[in-house]
Protein backbone atom coordinates (compact mmCIF):
# COMPACT_ATOMS: atom_id res chain seq x y z
CA UNK A 1 0.00 0.00 0.00
CA UNK A 2 2.86 1.67 -0.09
CA UNK A 3 1.84 3.90 -3.14
CA UNK A 4 -1.30 5.30 -1.77
CA UNK A 5 -0.55 7.32 0.74
CA UNK A 6 -3.51 10.22 0.20
CA UNK A 7 -7.26 9.18 -1.00
CA UNK A 8 -9.72 12.17 -1.67
CA UNK A 9 -13.37 10.79 -1.17
CA UNK A 10 -15.59 12.71 -3.05
CA UNK A 11 -19.46 11.76 -3.79
CA UNK A 12 -22.88 13.31 -5.60
CA UNK A 13 -25.16 13.36 -3.02
CA UNK A 14 -23.44 15.88 -0.50
CA UNK A 15 -20.90 15.87 2.09
CA UNK A 16 -23.73 14.77 4.63
CA UNK A 17 -24.84 11.62 2.97
CA UNK A 18 -24.11 8.36 5.06
CA UNK A 19 -22.10 6.05 2.03
CA UNK A 20 -19.24 9.08 1.65
CA UNK A 21 -18.72 8.60 5.88
CA UNK A 22 -18.75 4.63 5.19
CA UNK A 23 -16.33 4.76 2.91
CA UNK A 24 -14.28 7.53 4.48
CA UNK A 25 -14.47 5.40 7.54
CA UNK A 26 -12.98 2.71 5.88
CA UNK A 27 -10.17 3.85 3.27
CA UNK A 28 -8.85 5.37 7.08
CA UNK A 29 -7.96 2.14 7.67
CA UNK A 30 -5.53 2.44 4.66
CA UNK A 31 -4.47 5.71 4.18
CA UNK A 32 -4.56 9.42 4.63
CA UNK A 33 -8.35 10.62 3.81
CA UNK A 34 -9.14 14.05 2.67
CA UNK A 35 -12.87 14.66 2.27
CA UNK A 36 -14.36 17.38 -0.58
CA UNK A 37 -17.69 16.69 -1.59
CA UNK A 38 -20.65 18.65 -2.92
CA UNK A 39 -22.63 20.67 -0.14
CA UNK A 40 -25.76 19.43 -1.53
CA UNK A 41 -26.95 16.49 -3.96
CA UNK A 42 -25.72 16.52 -7.51
CA UNK A 43 -27.32 13.31 -8.62
CA UNK A 44 -27.81 12.94 -12.68
CA UNK A 45 -25.51 16.00 -13.20
CA UNK A 46 -23.49 14.41 -15.20
CA UNK A 47 -19.46 15.29 -16.08
CA UNK A 48 -19.55 18.97 -15.01
CA UNK A 49 -16.70 21.65 -15.27
CA UNK A 50 -18.01 24.59 -13.72
CA UNK A 51 -16.74 27.44 -15.95
CA UNK A 52 -19.49 30.64 -15.46
CA UNK A 53 -18.45 31.18 -11.80
CA UNK A 54 -16.38 31.06 -8.87
CA UNK A 55 -15.83 27.85 -6.54
CA UNK A 56 -16.05 28.34 -2.86
CA UNK A 57 -14.85 25.66 -0.36
CA UNK A 58 -15.28 25.37 3.01
CA UNK A 59 -14.76 23.39 6.41
CA UNK A 60 -17.84 21.21 8.08
CA UNK A 61 -17.88 18.60 10.55
CA UNK A 62 -19.42 14.82 9.80
CA UNK A 63 -21.38 13.09 12.29
CA UNK A 64 -18.56 11.16 13.53
CA UNK A 65 -16.57 14.45 14.48
CA UNK A 66 -13.94 14.29 12.02
CA UNK A 67 -13.65 17.59 9.65
CA UNK A 68 -14.24 17.62 5.75
CA UNK A 69 -14.65 20.05 3.41
CA UNK A 70 -17.15 21.13 0.55
CA UNK A 71 -17.92 22.84 -2.00
CA UNK A 72 -20.69 24.64 -4.38
CA UNK A 73 -19.42 22.83 -7.34
CA UNK A 74 -20.24 19.16 -9.17
CA UNK A 75 -18.59 16.00 -8.22
CA UNK A 76 -16.37 16.48 -10.62
CA UNK A 77 -15.28 19.87 -9.61
CA UNK A 78 -14.37 18.94 -6.38
CA UNK A 79 -12.01 16.61 -8.14
CA UNK A 80 -10.34 19.07 -10.39
CA UNK A 81 -10.54 21.77 -7.18
CA UNK A 82 -8.51 18.78 -5.34
CA UNK A 83 -6.65 17.47 -8.22
CA UNK A 84 -5.35 21.09 -9.99
CA UNK A 85 -3.78 22.22 -6.46
CA UNK A 86 -6.13 23.25 -3.75
CA UNK A 87 -4.24 20.93 -1.37
CA UNK A 88 -0.36 20.48 -0.67
CA UNK A 89 -0.70 16.46 -0.66
CA UNK A 90 -0.72 14.22 -3.83
CA UNK A 91 -3.56 12.77 -4.17
CA UNK A 92 -2.79 9.28 -5.27
CA UNK A 93 -6.18 7.68 -5.40
CA UNK A 94 -9.93 9.02 -5.80
CA UNK A 95 -13.04 7.18 -4.16
CA UNK A 96 -16.10 8.27 -5.34
CA UNK A 97 -19.56 7.19 -3.09
CA UNK A 98 -20.81 5.53 -1.78
CA UNK A 99 -24.29 5.95 -3.97
CA UNK A 100 -27.03 4.95 -2.48
CA UNK A 101 -28.48 3.57 -5.85
CA UNK A 102 -26.95 1.03 -8.58
CA UNK A 103 -24.85 2.85 -11.36
CA UNK A 104 -25.01 0.75 -14.11
CA UNK A 105 -25.59 0.26 -17.93
CA UNK A 106 -26.32 4.18 -19.17
CA UNK A 107 -26.53 5.64 -15.85
CA UNK A 108 -22.75 6.08 -15.76
CA UNK A 109 -22.45 9.45 -17.94
CA UNK A 110 -25.40 10.81 -16.13
CA UNK A 111 -24.32 9.61 -13.14
CA UNK A 112 -21.95 12.41 -10.73
CA UNK A 113 -20.77 8.93 -8.27
CA UNK A 114 -19.11 7.99 -11.77
CA UNK A 115 -17.92 11.46 -13.76
CA UNK A 116 -16.06 12.08 -9.99
CA UNK A 117 -13.86 9.34 -11.07
CA UNK A 118 -14.13 10.21 -15.05
CA UNK A 119 -12.74 13.60 -13.28
CA UNK A 120 -9.77 11.67 -11.76
CA UNK A 121 -8.42 9.81 -14.73
CA UNK A 122 -8.26 13.26 -16.63
CA UNK A 123 -5.83 14.61 -14.24
CA UNK A 124 -4.21 11.08 -14.52
CA UNK A 125 -4.95 9.94 -11.32
CA UNK A 126 -6.48 6.55 -10.49
CA UNK A 127 -10.77 6.47 -10.22
CA UNK A 128 -12.91 4.67 -8.43
CA UNK A 129 -16.98 4.83 -8.12
CA UNK A 130 -18.74 2.71 -5.80
CA UNK A 131 -22.24 2.32 -5.70
CA UNK A 132 -24.84 0.09 -4.12
CA UNK A 133 -26.63 -2.48 -6.18
CA UNK A 134 -30.25 -0.93 -5.12
CA UNK A 135 -33.05 0.70 -6.53
CA UNK A 136 -34.62 4.09 -5.66
CA UNK A 137 -37.42 1.88 -4.03
CA UNK A 138 -35.49 0.71 -1.82
CA UNK A 139 -36.45 1.96 1.86
CA UNK A 140 -34.57 3.64 4.07
CA UNK A 141 -31.94 4.13 6.27
CA UNK A 142 -29.54 1.93 4.37
CA UNK A 143 -26.63 -0.14 5.39
CA UNK A 144 -23.23 0.97 4.18
CA UNK A 145 -21.27 -1.24 6.61
CA UNK A 146 -20.66 -4.51 3.83
CA UNK A 147 -20.04 -2.19 0.94
CA UNK A 148 -17.35 0.20 2.51
CA UNK A 149 -15.55 -3.38 3.47
CA UNK A 150 -15.67 -4.17 0.33
CA UNK A 151 -14.49 -0.74 -1.36
CA UNK A 152 -11.66 -1.06 1.04
CA UNK A 153 -11.01 -4.45 -0.22
CA UNK A 154 -11.13 -3.22 -3.74
CA UNK A 155 -8.66 -0.10 -3.17
CA UNK A 156 -6.06 -2.73 -1.47
CA UNK A 157 -6.16 -4.62 -4.71
CA UNK A 158 -5.79 -1.82 -6.69
CA UNK A 159 -2.86 -0.58 -5.22
CA UNK A 160 -1.49 -3.80 -5.33
CA UNK A 161 -1.49 -4.03 -9.16
CA UNK A 162 -1.99 -0.21 -10.09
CA UNK A 163 -4.75 0.92 -12.54
CA UNK A 164 -3.21 1.19 -16.24
CA UNK A 165 -3.82 4.73 -17.25
CA UNK A 166 -7.02 6.03 -18.73
CA UNK A 167 -9.13 3.57 -16.97
CA UNK A 168 -11.33 3.83 -14.33
CA UNK A 169 -13.49 1.18 -12.15
CA UNK A 170 -17.31 1.18 -11.67
CA UNK A 171 -17.94 -0.76 -8.66
CA UNK A 172 -21.40 -1.98 -7.74
CA UNK A 173 -22.08 -3.86 -4.94
CA UNK A 174 -25.04 -6.13 -3.95
CA UNK A 175 -26.88 -4.78 -1.17
CA UNK A 176 -26.32 -7.77 1.11
CA UNK A 177 -24.66 -8.98 4.16
CA UNK A 178 -21.23 -9.59 3.90
CA UNK A 179 -21.51 -13.15 4.03
CA UNK A 180 -23.91 -13.42 1.36
CA UNK A 181 -22.13 -11.63 -1.50
CA UNK A 182 -21.08 -14.35 -3.77
CA UNK A 183 -17.52 -12.75 -5.10
CA UNK A 184 -16.96 -10.93 -7.89
CA UNK A 185 -17.09 -10.30 -11.61
CA UNK A 186 -15.30 -8.47 -13.82
CA UNK A 187 -18.00 -6.61 -16.16
CA UNK A 188 -18.67 -4.79 -19.19
CA UNK A 189 -21.63 -2.15 -19.23
CA UNK A 190 -25.50 -3.87 -19.38
CA UNK A 191 -28.41 -2.11 -20.88
CA UNK A 192 -30.15 -0.35 -18.41
CA UNK A 193 -33.77 -0.02 -19.58
CA UNK A 194 -35.02 3.37 -18.60
CA UNK A 195 -38.60 3.64 -17.65
CA UNK A 196 -39.13 7.66 -17.42
CA UNK A 197 -42.58 9.51 -18.44
CA UNK A 198 -43.16 13.46 -18.69
CA UNK A 199 -45.59 14.07 -16.01
CA UNK A 200 -47.15 17.50 -16.79
CA UNK A 201 -48.99 19.07 -14.06
CA UNK A 202 -50.62 22.77 -13.38
CA UNK A 203 -49.53 25.05 -11.01
CA UNK A 204 -51.65 26.55 -8.47
CA UNK A 205 -51.34 29.82 -11.08
CA UNK A 206 -52.31 27.92 -14.30
CA UNK A 207 -48.86 27.60 -15.65
CA UNK A 208 -47.83 23.82 -16.45
CA UNK A 209 -44.79 22.73 -15.18
CA UNK A 210 -43.00 18.72 -16.10
CA UNK A 211 -41.42 15.95 -13.94
CA UNK A 212 -39.67 13.63 -15.25
CA UNK A 213 -41.60 10.48 -13.47
CA UNK A 214 -42.38 7.25 -14.02
CA UNK A 215 -40.75 3.98 -12.52
CA UNK A 216 -37.06 3.36 -11.50
CA UNK A 217 -35.21 1.73 -14.62
CA UNK A 218 -34.54 -2.15 -14.48
CA UNK A 219 -32.01 -3.37 -16.45
CA UNK A 220 -31.33 -6.66 -18.93
CA UNK A 221 -29.42 -9.26 -16.36
CA UNK A 222 -27.76 -10.31 -19.05
CA UNK A 223 -24.07 -12.86 -18.10
CA UNK A 224 -20.97 -10.61 -18.57
CA UNK A 225 -22.97 -7.76 -17.31
CA UNK A 226 -22.92 -5.32 -14.59
CA UNK A 227 -26.47 -5.20 -14.15
CA UNK A 228 -26.49 -9.40 -14.57
CA UNK A 229 -23.77 -9.55 -11.72
CA UNK A 230 -25.33 -7.33 -9.42
CA UNK A 231 -29.08 -9.15 -9.78
CA UNK A 232 -26.75 -12.58 -9.21
CA UNK A 233 -25.44 -11.44 -6.36
CA UNK A 234 -21.50 -10.78 -7.29
CA UNK A 235 -19.69 -7.26 -6.74
CA UNK A 236 -19.68 -5.92 -10.32
CA UNK A 237 -16.43 -4.12 -11.42
CA UNK A 238 -16.55 -2.56 -14.86
CA UNK A 239 -13.41 -1.22 -16.22
CA UNK A 240 -14.27 2.04 -17.89
CA UNK A 241 -12.61 4.33 -20.47
CA UNK A 242 -13.45 8.30 -21.95
CA UNK A 243 -12.14 6.80 -25.33
CA UNK A 244 -16.63 6.60 -26.50
CA UNK A 245 -15.77 5.92 -30.48
CA UNK A 246 -17.42 3.32 -31.96
CA UNK A 247 -14.54 1.56 -33.98
CA UNK A 248 -17.16 -0.92 -35.52
CA UNK A 249 -18.75 1.71 -37.13
CA UNK A 250 -15.65 3.43 -38.46
CA UNK A 251 -15.58 1.56 -41.63
CA UNK A 252 -19.20 1.39 -42.13
CA UNK A 253 -19.62 4.89 -42.58
CA UNK A 254 -16.55 5.33 -44.47
CA UNK A 255 -18.08 3.50 -46.90
CA UNK A 256 -20.67 6.20 -47.19
CA UNK A 257 -18.89 8.60 -49.03
CA UNK A 258 -17.96 11.27 -47.30
CA UNK A 259 -14.68 11.89 -49.47
CA UNK A 260 -15.87 13.80 -52.06
CA UNK A 261 -19.09 15.75 -49.99
CA UNK A 262 -20.78 17.68 -53.02
CA UNK A 263 -19.79 21.44 -51.35
CA UNK A 264 -22.25 23.30 -52.89
CA UNK A 265 -24.26 26.48 -51.21
CA UNK A 266 -27.58 25.52 -52.67
CA UNK B 1 -35.53 12.02 -46.64
CA UNK B 2 -39.14 10.80 -46.41
CA UNK B 3 -37.88 9.23 -42.95
CA UNK B 4 -37.13 12.44 -41.28
CA UNK B 5 -39.95 14.75 -41.04
CA UNK B 6 -39.41 16.50 -37.57
CA UNK B 7 -35.91 17.30 -36.53
CA UNK B 8 -35.48 18.95 -32.61
CA UNK B 9 -32.98 21.50 -32.73
CA UNK B 10 -31.47 22.56 -29.26
CA UNK B 11 -27.65 23.36 -28.47
CA UNK B 12 -25.93 24.17 -24.34
CA UNK B 13 -25.45 27.88 -25.18
CA UNK B 14 -28.96 29.20 -24.90
CA UNK B 15 -31.88 29.61 -27.57
CA UNK B 16 -30.46 32.95 -28.74
CA UNK B 17 -27.15 31.48 -29.59
CA UNK B 18 -26.28 32.67 -33.37
CA UNK B 19 -24.89 28.67 -33.73
CA UNK B 20 -28.45 27.47 -33.11
CA UNK B 21 -30.15 29.56 -35.50
CA UNK B 22 -27.53 28.79 -38.48
CA UNK B 23 -28.57 25.36 -37.64
CA UNK B 24 -31.99 25.60 -37.52
CA UNK B 25 -32.20 27.48 -40.73
CA UNK B 26 -30.56 25.08 -42.57
CA UNK B 27 -32.37 22.12 -41.10
CA UNK B 28 -35.97 23.93 -42.25
CA UNK B 29 -34.64 23.30 -45.92
CA UNK B 30 -35.15 19.38 -45.26
CA UNK B 31 -37.06 19.30 -42.39
CA UNK B 32 -39.84 20.47 -39.82
CA UNK B 33 -37.82 21.80 -37.12
CA UNK B 34 -38.92 21.81 -33.83
CA UNK B 35 -36.45 24.14 -31.65
CA UNK B 36 -36.17 23.52 -27.78
CA UNK B 37 -33.28 24.65 -26.23
CA UNK B 38 -31.85 26.03 -23.05
CA UNK B 39 -32.87 29.28 -21.75
CA UNK B 40 -29.10 29.49 -20.55
CA UNK B 41 -25.80 28.67 -21.26
CA UNK B 42 -25.29 25.40 -20.28
CA UNK B 43 -21.68 24.50 -21.35
CA UNK B 44 -19.44 22.22 -19.66
CA UNK B 45 -22.11 20.72 -18.19
CA UNK B 46 -22.46 16.95 -18.79
CA UNK B 47 -25.33 14.75 -19.38
CA UNK B 48 -27.80 16.08 -17.01
CA UNK B 49 -31.08 14.36 -16.07
CA UNK B 50 -33.13 16.64 -13.70
CA UNK B 51 -34.98 15.12 -11.20
CA UNK B 52 -34.92 17.00 -8.33
CA UNK B 53 -36.47 20.09 -9.57
CA UNK B 54 -39.56 20.56 -12.03
CA UNK B 55 -39.41 21.94 -15.57
CA UNK B 56 -40.98 25.28 -17.59
CA UNK B 57 -41.03 25.22 -21.14
CA UNK B 58 -41.77 28.90 -22.60
CA UNK B 59 -41.93 30.44 -26.21
CA UNK B 60 -39.36 32.66 -27.36
CA UNK B 61 -38.81 34.80 -30.53
CA UNK B 62 -35.75 34.19 -32.49
CA UNK B 63 -33.77 36.89 -33.89
CA UNK B 64 -34.96 36.20 -38.00
CA UNK B 65 -38.83 36.18 -36.11
CA UNK B 66 -39.25 32.44 -36.14
CA UNK B 67 -40.66 31.03 -33.03
CA UNK B 68 -38.52 28.33 -30.57
CA UNK B 69 -39.16 26.90 -27.28
CA UNK B 70 -36.87 27.14 -24.27
CA UNK B 71 -37.04 25.59 -21.02
CA UNK B 72 -35.09 25.83 -18.00
CA UNK B 73 -33.44 22.67 -17.91
CA UNK B 74 -30.35 20.80 -19.15
CA UNK B 75 -29.23 20.53 -22.72
CA UNK B 76 -30.24 16.74 -22.19
CA UNK B 77 -33.31 17.29 -20.42
CA UNK B 78 -34.44 19.31 -22.95
CA UNK B 79 -33.86 16.00 -25.49
CA UNK B 80 -35.74 14.04 -22.72
CA UNK B 81 -38.61 16.39 -22.50
CA UNK B 82 -39.38 16.37 -26.77
CA UNK B 83 -39.13 12.63 -26.79
CA UNK B 84 -40.56 11.72 -23.79
CA UNK B 85 -43.68 12.95 -25.23
CA UNK B 86 -44.02 17.32 -24.79
CA UNK B 87 -44.79 17.41 -28.98
CA UNK B 88 -47.40 15.33 -30.88
CA UNK B 89 -45.12 15.40 -33.75
CA UNK B 90 -42.98 12.39 -33.87
CA UNK B 91 -39.09 12.93 -33.51
CA UNK B 92 -37.07 11.46 -36.45
CA UNK B 93 -33.62 13.38 -35.17
CA UNK B 94 -32.16 15.29 -33.16
CA UNK B 95 -29.36 17.83 -33.68
CA UNK B 96 -27.14 19.66 -31.28
CA UNK B 97 -25.16 22.61 -31.83
CA UNK B 98 -23.85 24.75 -34.04
CA UNK B 99 -21.44 24.97 -30.41
CA UNK B 100 -19.16 28.11 -31.19
CA UNK B 101 -16.00 26.36 -29.70
CA UNK B 102 -14.70 22.46 -30.74
CA UNK B 103 -15.58 19.09 -28.99
CA UNK B 104 -13.00 16.80 -29.42
CA UNK B 105 -10.87 13.98 -27.88
CA UNK B 106 -11.74 14.06 -23.97
CA UNK B 107 -14.84 17.15 -24.29
CA UNK B 108 -17.46 14.83 -25.14
CA UNK B 109 -18.43 13.91 -21.36
CA UNK B 110 -18.33 17.26 -20.35
CA UNK B 111 -20.10 18.66 -23.41
CA UNK B 112 -23.60 19.51 -23.32
CA UNK B 113 -24.19 19.98 -27.34
CA UNK B 114 -22.65 16.18 -27.00
CA UNK B 115 -24.46 14.80 -24.26
CA UNK B 116 -27.59 16.12 -25.83
CA UNK B 117 -27.46 13.40 -28.60
CA UNK B 118 -26.28 11.17 -25.98
CA UNK B 119 -29.95 11.51 -24.45
CA UNK B 120 -31.23 11.26 -28.08
CA UNK B 121 -29.86 7.99 -28.44
CA UNK B 122 -31.03 6.79 -24.82
CA UNK B 123 -34.72 7.37 -26.05
CA UNK B 124 -33.30 5.71 -29.72
CA UNK B 125 -33.56 8.74 -31.84
CA UNK B 126 -30.75 9.37 -33.69
CA UNK B 127 -28.61 12.22 -32.60
CA UNK B 128 -25.82 14.66 -33.83
CA UNK B 129 -23.32 17.14 -32.39
CA UNK B 130 -22.45 19.75 -34.58
CA UNK B 131 -19.47 22.06 -33.32
CA UNK B 132 -16.95 24.52 -35.36
CA UNK B 133 -13.29 23.33 -34.82
CA UNK B 134 -12.25 26.47 -33.12
CA UNK B 135 -11.10 26.91 -29.48
CA UNK B 136 -12.15 29.88 -27.48
CA UNK B 137 -9.70 32.04 -28.21
CA UNK B 138 -11.45 32.98 -31.76
CA UNK B 139 -12.70 36.41 -32.28
CA UNK B 140 -16.27 37.08 -32.25
CA UNK B 141 -18.57 37.21 -33.58
CA UNK B 142 -18.22 34.24 -35.68
CA UNK B 143 -19.84 33.14 -38.83
CA UNK B 144 -21.91 29.70 -38.83
CA UNK B 145 -22.90 29.91 -42.60
CA UNK B 146 -20.42 27.09 -43.95
CA UNK B 147 -20.55 24.44 -40.92
CA UNK B 148 -24.51 24.93 -40.98
CA UNK B 149 -24.23 24.01 -44.42
CA UNK B 150 -22.38 20.82 -44.21
CA UNK B 151 -24.61 20.25 -41.33
CA UNK B 152 -27.82 19.90 -43.85
CA UNK B 153 -25.00 17.61 -45.78
CA UNK B 154 -24.39 15.58 -43.17
CA UNK B 155 -27.91 15.07 -42.19
CA UNK B 156 -29.23 14.58 -46.23
CA UNK B 157 -26.28 11.26 -45.58
CA UNK B 158 -27.36 10.17 -42.50
CA UNK B 159 -30.93 10.16 -43.43
CA UNK B 160 -30.37 8.28 -46.95
CA UNK B 161 -28.13 5.75 -44.97
CA UNK B 162 -29.86 5.26 -41.58
CA UNK B 163 -28.04 5.78 -38.32
CA UNK B 164 -27.43 2.28 -36.40
CA UNK B 165 -28.84 2.19 -33.22
CA UNK B 166 -26.81 3.23 -30.19
CA UNK B 167 -24.83 5.47 -31.79
CA UNK B 168 -24.35 9.23 -32.06
CA UNK B 169 -22.15 10.94 -34.59
CA UNK B 170 -20.37 13.96 -32.89
CA UNK B 171 -19.10 16.56 -35.72
CA UNK B 172 -16.64 19.09 -35.53
CA UNK B 173 -16.29 21.40 -38.75
CA UNK B 174 -13.07 23.67 -39.21
CA UNK B 175 -13.57 27.34 -38.87
CA UNK B 176 -12.90 28.04 -43.03
CA UNK B 177 -14.74 29.12 -45.72
CA UNK B 178 -17.03 26.43 -47.57
CA UNK B 179 -14.22 26.27 -50.53
CA UNK B 180 -11.29 25.90 -48.20
CA UNK B 181 -12.54 22.62 -46.52
CA UNK B 182 -10.87 19.45 -47.70
CA UNK B 183 -13.54 16.92 -47.11
CA UNK B 184 -14.63 14.73 -44.31
CA UNK B 185 -12.95 12.12 -42.61
CA UNK B 186 -14.20 9.63 -40.45
CA UNK B 187 -12.22 9.81 -37.39
CA UNK B 188 -12.11 8.32 -33.80
CA UNK B 189 -11.84 10.33 -31.02
CA UNK B 190 -8.17 11.51 -30.18
CA UNK B 191 -6.37 13.06 -27.09
CA UNK B 192 -7.75 16.45 -25.67
CA UNK B 193 -4.44 18.24 -23.80
CA UNK B 194 -6.42 20.29 -20.60
CA UNK B 195 -4.06 23.08 -19.25
CA UNK B 196 -6.25 24.12 -16.50
CA UNK B 197 -4.90 26.00 -14.06
CA UNK B 198 -6.62 26.00 -10.37
CA UNK B 199 -6.75 30.41 -10.22
CA UNK B 200 -7.31 31.44 -6.24
CA UNK B 201 -8.21 34.64 -5.40
CA UNK B 202 -9.60 36.68 -2.44
CA UNK B 203 -12.92 38.52 -2.58
CA UNK B 204 -13.77 42.27 -1.13
CA UNK B 205 -14.25 40.56 2.36
CA UNK B 206 -11.61 38.46 2.51
CA UNK B 207 -13.01 35.05 1.39
CA UNK B 208 -11.12 32.90 -0.68
CA UNK B 209 -12.75 31.78 -3.98
CA UNK B 210 -11.58 29.03 -6.98
CA UNK B 211 -11.82 29.73 -10.78
CA UNK B 212 -10.88 26.72 -12.96
CA UNK B 213 -8.36 29.17 -15.68
CA UNK B 214 -5.21 28.76 -17.49
CA UNK B 215 -5.45 28.15 -21.11
CA UNK B 216 -7.97 26.75 -24.06
CA UNK B 217 -6.83 23.14 -24.42
CA UNK B 218 -5.24 21.65 -27.06
CA UNK B 219 -4.76 18.34 -28.88
CA UNK B 220 -2.23 15.89 -30.13
CA UNK B 221 -3.18 16.10 -33.49
CA UNK B 222 -2.91 12.54 -34.82
CA UNK B 223 -3.42 11.29 -37.72
CA UNK B 224 -7.09 9.13 -37.75
CA UNK B 225 -8.67 11.40 -34.81
CA UNK B 226 -11.01 14.39 -34.53
CA UNK B 227 -8.06 16.51 -33.75
CA UNK B 228 -5.72 15.64 -36.45
CA UNK B 229 -8.86 16.08 -39.41
CA UNK B 230 -10.06 19.22 -37.98
CA UNK B 231 -6.11 20.47 -37.65
CA UNK B 232 -6.01 19.19 -41.51
CA UNK B 233 -8.79 21.32 -42.50
CA UNK B 234 -11.11 18.14 -42.45
CA UNK B 235 -14.70 17.91 -41.09
CA UNK B 236 -14.37 15.01 -38.47
CA UNK B 237 -17.30 12.91 -38.27
CA UNK B 238 -16.66 10.58 -35.06
CA UNK B 239 -18.94 7.71 -34.16
CA UNK B 240 -19.53 7.66 -30.37
CA UNK B 241 -21.33 5.23 -28.29
CA UNK B 242 -22.88 5.00 -24.81
CA UNK B 243 -20.58 1.56 -23.86
CA UNK B 244 -17.60 2.89 -22.31
CA UNK B 245 -16.60 -0.44 -21.33
CA UNK B 246 -12.54 -0.95 -21.87
CA UNK B 247 -12.57 -4.18 -23.13
CA UNK B 248 -9.65 -4.75 -23.05
CA UNK B 249 -8.89 -4.68 -19.47
CA UNK B 250 -11.41 -7.31 -18.61
CA UNK B 251 -9.01 -10.47 -18.74
CA UNK B 252 -6.09 -8.73 -16.87
CA UNK B 253 -8.40 -7.34 -14.29
CA UNK B 254 -9.90 -11.19 -13.95
CA UNK B 255 -6.18 -11.97 -13.22
CA UNK B 256 -6.33 -10.02 -10.06
CA UNK B 257 -8.09 -12.74 -8.05
CA UNK B 258 -11.07 -11.47 -7.04
CA UNK B 259 -13.42 -14.51 -7.32
CA UNK B 260 -11.87 -15.51 -3.91
CA UNK B 261 -11.90 -12.46 -1.93
CA UNK B 262 -11.32 -12.33 1.53
CA UNK B 263 -14.51 -11.34 3.04
CA UNK B 264 -13.88 -10.69 6.20
CA UNK B 265 -14.75 -7.48 8.68
CA UNK B 266 -11.45 -6.74 9.64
Amino acid sequence: MSEIKHILVTNDDGVSAPGLLALAQEMRKIANVIILAPDRNWSGSGHVKTLDRPLRIKEVTLSDGTTALTSDGAPSDCVALALLGYFDEKIDLVVSGINPIANLGHDVTYSGTVTAAMEAIIWEVPGLAFSLGTNDNHPQPLDYSSAAIIARQVVEKTALHKLQSGMLLNINIPYLPLEQIKGTRITRQGLRVYRDRLDRRVDPRGREYFWFGGDAPTGTPEEGTDVGAVAAGYVSITPLQLDLTMYSAIPTLGDWGWDNPQISSK
